[in-house]
């Protein structure tokens, strides 16, 4: 049943499934796995410098000579003021007294690295790139396209879509609302750009001409054959493979997930200063208080930076990202590749019943 | 390809598509049409005198001698003050001056024929009851269940579903999201209860032993059969037929789909007191000032309907509850019949290009 589809065509993988690039929580290892199975790993280098990006790479390849993507964040100039920084770090200093830890002054940059980022992956060979919050400028899509790289945009409604088309995105991945982690919107704003996947998918891959890849809320073979009938040529999945042993989300992260529920989800912009969607928590509560205080991204980001960092270690889920999609109750622990193979078996014996 | 599901077997229906039931907009030409191609249709009685009901069905059956499903709103008892009202008729006051019209003292009253509606069933020889809001009391199942009723439970999380199935629902809708009208959330808050269809109905699925049938944001063969992969039994649109010739839904409504976007809609209260699913417009805008003002359901319904019946007569889309789920862009003109053919249709060709 695994006919080719535009996306495994071109980027030549065996099944129509990619690991969705999760900036802090991939690791070579899981990227690989997921590209040795015949998906399509990515390397969540959002947050990366150079040189990391470069180790990554390296040890990816170490371990795969099948194709992967690396995936960035398009920068934005977003501007604060100490005033802010000073209202933000009061807002922050109880939890950092809570953990034991003082508050450094936090290194407040822009995306700087951006550029350079994509020089790595032009010089690097690596064949595939994916964007979130935003399309490149056109001299950056020229130069990859020159390296000879496959060029993968993301949207959340159909306007994006068609931009993203416009723009010579060679594919899209239509970010449907149970998406876990960041809003890749960018046009719209993220809580005017609330269209599920159901809804999502079909009218994106009527409007576009280009591949489209479905995300948000698959978690299993069903999801990945659903996404397929919808129009998708390809499902990315997150949350599912967040749990694996090759994930570097801390415990406390996957076990919130392991036992979370559908419902326990919500967007916030506390931990980052960008909508991103995630396990209900007590910090995310409280914040609730402060949408005025919260600062643009990437400043919140770098603000909350050392709290969730220390939280992690000191296994206080009350205090961490907790990014999840909704499809939380179908998550499960494992290797991923075995996780891989179960879901590949999974749309084989639906396809095998005749549905 | 069109196996016998559930759904299908149980209901005695051919192909496993469901009309939802949409209050205040289906007809009995509407119900008839799509019972008779071979789906259901559902004649939403969640507002109708016994009187009005005995009608429908009277005229269904005159046009249909296929099945077909009664919806009710389950009742509830919530309390309002004369300062309430009176404050929400000062709210209203210059959309009825706008309109032209005087504000009438609205008739207030709970939900009382809900017992006799529900005797008009057992009378009538309906064979399937589906429900909206809640679970009715176990009386009422059991009334409708010894005149051989099947009945169809709607639920927007896991909880909800296995409530339905543990009170002995035979089947259960699980609204996503994307959904248009009202939401059907009963045990959790509406604006919790935000899980997209992709999401949810798998984990419904693996939760219940009775049947699930997906609905939010499917609107052609692709969604319809997304959804029996993804594990339901059935598919239920709304929005699909509410722009029907049959439909009757103002024109202004109509074309207000027919021309939306995917990303135009949003959840609000103002009309009914619940929360429902419309396209944006003047009045939901303006409303959002006067979140605490609104009356609970039914109560804020019924103060509203006098506006927003003048509304559909003058053409006023500004003041008219806009109901539609998240896949404008799908909807199309023309005869149920044909949209219904041409939705089987669809289905097909996916099916046979072997998917």
């Amino acid at each position: 049943m695994w006919h080719q589809t535009e996306v495994t065509r071109q980027l030549d993988i065996r099944y129509p499934i990619i690991q969705a690039p999760m900036a802090g929580s991939t690791t070579p290892e899981l990227v690989a796995a997921v590209s040795n199975q015949g998906g399509l790993g990515s390397i969540g280098a959002g947050y990366y410098t150079p040189e990391k990006l470069r180790e990554d790479i390296r040890s990816t390849r170490a371990l795969t000579d099948k194709p992967f993507a690396v995936n960035l964040f398009v920068p934005e100039y977003n501007e604060v003021t100490n005033t802010e920084i000073h209202r933000m770090k009061e807002v922050l200093a109880p939890y950092h007294e809570n953990l034991g830890i003082t508050q450094d002054e936090p290194e407040l940059k822009h995306d700087d690295d951006f550029d350079h980022l994509v020089d790595v992956i032009a010089e690097s060979g690596v064949k595939i790139c994916s964007f979130t919050f935003g399309i490149p400028e056109t001299s950056t899509i020229r130069k990859l396209k020159a390296a000879g790289v496959t060029l993968i945009g993301c949207a959340t409604t159909v306007e994006e879509a068609v931009m993203n088309a416009d723009e010579c995105m060679d594919m899209v991945v239509m970010q449907g609302y149970e998406a876990g982690g960041h809003r890749g919107s960018f046009l719209n704003d993220a809580l005017t750009s609330t269209v599920g996947t159901m809804a999502l998918v079909p009218q994106a891959a009527n409007a576009v001409d280009i591949p489209v890849i479905a995300a948000g809320g698959i978690m299993d073979g069903r999801g990945v054959y659903a996404s397929l009938i919808l129009g998708a040529s390809a499902a990315q999945l997150g949350t599912a493979f967040l749990t694996t042993k090759e994930s570097a989300a801390p415990r406390i992260h996957k076990d919130a997930i392991l036992a979370g529920e559908e419902s326990g989800t919500v967007l916030t912009r506390a931990f980052s200063g960008k909508y991103a969607r995630g396990i209900r928590n007590d910090f995310m509560a409280d914040m609730e208080a402060f949408q005025d205080e919260i600062l643009p991204y990437p400043f919140q980001n770098q603000t909350t930076k050392k709290m969730r960092s220390e939280a992690a270690k000191a296994g206080r889920s009350d205090l961490l990202h907790l990014w999840s999609g909704q499809g939380l109750r179908l998550a499960r622990e494992g290797e991923a590749a075995e996780i891989f193979r179960e879901i590949v078996r999974e749309v084989e014996t639906i396809y095998g019943t005749g549905q």
